[in-house]
């Protein structure tokens, strides 16, 4: 499988090699989509989250660091703010954040 | 009233001097709480969450930032685990967030 084909591969929140995009699905999913980035090889892996999902992210974090993967080392915490369009036309502000995790 | 006082207020999710402890009030209530804080004086305020909690504090950190105290500098964003004892005496994790303000 190339690199490209495993950026295309979106069932466990994956989109584009070394990020995961936390959403709805359980913690644990997201958890395990990044310990099999860096099985695959990956050195930097980069969670991404907005609105009520940056607590998820978090948790995810924490899981990993706390349990899974002792070694891993918090590169950065960076948080933004990104606008969205709402389907009346309305402009609304959401909260991101953005943790890069390394080896 | 001296810093002690301050420090006693609870009303606004005050905590000690120069830390907001984010939970469930509507997030206005801490970007005010914050505000007031520097603007008697306050060099560095620390926001703290945990669980869900978490992404307001980011919302707040956000709207302080791009809307009433654009001077004002993140210093640091670090998060952790927490271990809270239940009713029926199991334990269970919660991950936290600390951002540290400045100006």
């Amino acid at each position: 499988m190339s690199d490209n084909e495993q950026g295309m591969r979106g069932a466990d929140g994956l989109l584009g090699t070394n990020t995961v995009f936390i959403g709805k699905k359980p913690t644990m999913n997201y958890v395990l989509a990044v310990v099999t980035q860096f099985n695959g090889g990956a050195s930097e892996v980069t969670l991404k989250a907005r609105g009520m999902s940056i607590s998820k992210a978090v948790d995810v974090k924490e899981i990993l660091l706390n349990r899974f993967l002792p070694n891993l080392k918090e590169k950065s915490i960076r948080t933004s703010s990104e606008e969205l369009l709402n389907e009346d036309g309305t402009k609304s502000k959401v909260s991101a954040i953005h943790i890069v995790l390394g080896k």
